[in-house]
């Protein structure tokens, strides 16, 4: 927990916070903060900032919260997944948070399971629950937008992605590596939607339908990777190649 | 599985190979090859090649192997790491042989607990059978080299990582992106060294130890991931920057 984030409706009229929860354990266990020290913070969804440790107790810890004018940017990359198998998905949630994903697209797919969607692991307070883990160990605010797609075709046809610069596809026919695709090898100051395929891959139709859309296709290479570490590993090739992770 | 590995002892003068384990009834229960079919298995530590179905039985499968004449190239990238939790080592083991490490070396540092090192995590029967798994999920043959430290300083002062071209550190104090850090963007042709840190980070000691021996400082950004999760992220980004994904 690399910052302790609050929600709104936790703070007082005088900007504190009396946490009481895991929050207040680590606290106490881990950080041991002096009265008066100042503890890295966050407002969920908003900014950035600091708690002065006002009170330590053995049930519970109080902060006087200072933010910071603006929240930190959003990720500028956004995510348009098959639907992984739940266990897998699972792990990733948290992941995607600390890794800065701005939108999670979960979509069907010819070769995705129907009953992987009838799972826990969609429901919302699962999932926010997990983009907070990961939002508290990689220092954000901002949970990832879900949204959760049973046909495909139909969401593209009817799906402007205005906000998007750049539509990307990765696939094993892909001709392209990802640093041939974005022409100057860096894509700054461009909001980047990328389509990752299920295990058994996309279909032929799938990848045209896409293709239809306007995402362009590259291959990670020759090694075929699992879904959860495709996913790193594409959203972390990503972020070098937007220089998000220079700021 | 992607790939059948096969060792050469299993080979008979042939070139045939009976298999009567996981890779057997993978083969019966999810590729259900005709007789033959061809299949795509690789020689461990040599060459990618296929195996022609022979014979399908109740607990056997026949192959008649015939392989490339080289073994696929050694991946550029060795990583030196802070030896993680047990329990997050015995995961990641298959992804470094999945992503493509040549040498993994693990090391104790000052932020490291010396109980990390007594776990049968480190034996190699242990993760050669995980590495196996990983280079079947990603087509790759070769077993990662793996090098256990028990003390950082010696160990850099003996060791002269003669055909490394690029020394890499990690670490939150960089004040350069690993972008920057690589002169011209691309790191072809060269091996490279990553070392990435325990999860409390490196000692400012330790730091300029790395440094004393040439490694250049660089920083992953604002945002703190956890080991296993920096660690796909990195060897992703270099195998991006290093074009050894578009071979």
């Amino acid at each position: 927990m690399n910052l302790i984030l609050i929600t709104p409706r936790e703070l007082d009229e005088a900007g504190k916070v009396r946490l009481t929860d895991q929050r207040a354990k680590h606290i106490r266990s881990v950080l041991k903060p002096e009265i008066g020290k100042e503890l890295r913070i966050g407002l969920l969804n908003g900014p950035l900032g600091k708690g002065a440790v006002e009170e330590v107790s053995s049930d519970s810890v109080m902060l006087a919260c200072a933010f910071e004018a603006e929240p930190p940017p959003r990720p500028s990359i956004d995510l348009l997944l098959a639907m992984p198998r739940p266990k897998v998905l699972k792990r990733l949630w948290a992941q995607f948070a600390a890794l800065g994903v701005g939108r999670i697209i979960l979509t069907n797919a010819e070769k995705v399971e129907r009953f992987y969607f009838d799972t826990h692991v969609l429901d919302p307070d699962f999932y926010n629950a997990r983009f907070i883990e990961g939002l508290q160990q990689a220092r954000d605010t901002r949970l990832p937008d879900v949204t959760v797609v049973k046909n495909l075709k139909p969401f593209l046809e009817r799906e402007t992605f205005s906000a998007i610069g750049k539509k990307l596809i990765a696939d094993p026919s892909g001709t392209r590596s990802l640093f041939q695709c974005l022409e100057t090898g860096r894509v700054e100051a461009q909001r980047i939607l990328l389509a990752i395929g299920p295990e058994g891959g996309w279909t032929p139709y799938e990848l045209e339908l896409f293709k239809a859309h306007g995402f362009d296709l590259f291959s990670m290479g020759p090694r075929i990777l699992r879904t959860d570490t495709a996913c790193i590993a594409l959203i972390s090739q990503l972020t070098l190649l937007s220089g998000s992770n220079e700021k």
